[in-house]
């Protein structure tokens, strides 16, 4: 079988065996936002169509490619939602005179103002197992990340914080950027950026304080960057704070490390998962799909 | 004499009479930022040349003009700090043959992490008669909101908040300004945006349910401007709760109706106060200055 990991910025397909096991993959830069047109089509005929003839398993894909901006829509499953929920949803799509199939994301209204993900579901079925039963903590830092509640095998709900979108625009285009100099890797200024999220003033305040401990030369300015980083993390942490207190990190191995500190700092305990969980998850819901002329 | 409001984007010049009285304005785009070279001389030889030829009365100046970006660098002075406490620091600068005098900005170091005015130190000194003896709360709403504390005729202290900028920001680059479309002047939704500010979750989890409203159409895109304001204004005030019960809101035309509306919600009182305090401030401490050749 094929399965696709299909994101804003990445594709990834892997080729698998019956058993799961991983035969081939491949990784381009066709992102659906990347894409001229965009041609889902043409893009999954270059990567994957030489895979696709001589293969009758399944094709299935997730992914930001099941968004509105994707290939097609697939319309958000309602938590709390597990594999074999999800897997009741796939969204067909047309593709060489066959079937793929689309995993569709998942929406939480348990709260009031709704809210989403779209390919990270796929990650945590990706999981469960290594999870085991009862009740768990999962937080996927990113972009946009999500602190998700599981439940007995199930995605029970979910929040999402802008933590890594809010870093990069305020980096890139605010005031606060100008100070700065070089990436986020001050170990130290970090965690001071940690330790202000716990303070009185709010986060609209604290951001202002990366500023004036510039203009004073409290820090350099090639720590700003890890002090902006820490603040924004332990304001999201400071949010996450009922959870339990093991929580299981998943994903982005740069960022995985940084919340495992601020974590330990709040004296809780991080266990970092495998960032590689998309293909164990894709493979748990394609094995049940019908073959190529089924 | 002449008195100059020489901010980061526009210049604002006021002629007035030993009573103060206003007697002729200039304002121009010639904001720090936005000159070349830069070019401070010139630039004000070509807005108050004229004036000065037929003044001897002194030239005061305050705003990011005396900033590191500015003419020349006015140290900031310490809170406390009465009109008195910066008419002692202010800082010369030669030109025409003569001086010309900046008012520093103001510091506040009583928290751990320093924050700082330039500018608004001004048109604080220019309501204190307005406000009278005692402590009152005074909010600057804007790029860079104030929030300041005053005592018996002084600046106590202040925090300061990126609300207008993070606003700015969000919109401009990030994904929740992709579904924005108009200005922020949906009364109804800046109400829900401060309304949910109030509730669980934080504000980098709140920003996406800016977005996710939008996905849904929960909210139409033309109202989501003012939900994000709301929001960030709603997080803001959240932050300044342990203020008085009335707050006096100086600046800003186009905001302090909006931060009004929102301090009425929190059960507070709002006191919209003149917007032009700049001019009476920096009259106040220009009236002892001495005349151009003594």
């Amino acid at each position: 079988m094929i399965v696709i990991d299909w994101g804003t910025s990445s594709f990834r397909a892997y080729r698998l065996a019956e058993d799961g096991t991983v035969r081939e993959r491949r990784e381009a830069p066709l992102g659906i936002l990347q894409l001229k047109g965009p041609n889902f089509a043409g893009a999954l005929e270059s990567q994957v169509g030489h895979w696709e003839a001589e293969d009758d398993g399944p094709v299935l894909m997730s992914g930001m490619i099941g968004s509105r901006q994707g290939w097609v829509e697939a319309p958000y499953v309602e938590c709390p939602a597990g594999p074999a929920d999800v897997a009741g949803h796939l969204m067909p799509v047309a593709w060489r005179e066959r079937k793929l199939w689309i995993v569709p994301g998942l929406v939480d209204r348990t709260r009031g103002v709704p809210d989403v993900m779209r390919g990270e579901e796929t990650q945590l079925f990706g999981v469960m197992d290594t999870l085991g039963p009862g009740r768990h903590t999962v937080c996927l830092p990113g972009t946009h990340s999500k602190w998700v509640r599981i439940e007995h095998g199930r995605i029970a709900g979910f929040r999402t914080h802008m933590t890594g979108e809010v870093f990069a625009v305020l980096k890139q285009h605010s005031i606060l950027g100008r100070l700065m100099t070089g990436a986020a890797d001050d170990d130290a200024a970090f965690g001071e950026g940690v330790a202000r999220a716990g303070e009185a003033g709010g986060l609209l305040h604290h951001l202002f304080g990366v500023r004036t401990r510039g203009l004073f030369e409290e820090m350099p300015a090639a720590s700003l960057a890890s002090y902006l980083s820490g603040l924004l993390i332990g304001h999201e942490l400071a949010q996450e704070a009922d959870g339990a207190t093991r929580v299981h990190v998943l994903g982005a191995p740069q960022l995985a490390p940084l919340y495992a500190r601020a974590l330990a700092r709040a004296g809780r305990e991080a266990v970092i998962l495998d960032a590689d969980a998309a293909v164990i998850g894709l493979y748990r819901l394609a094995r049940n799909l019908p073959r190529k002329n089924v």
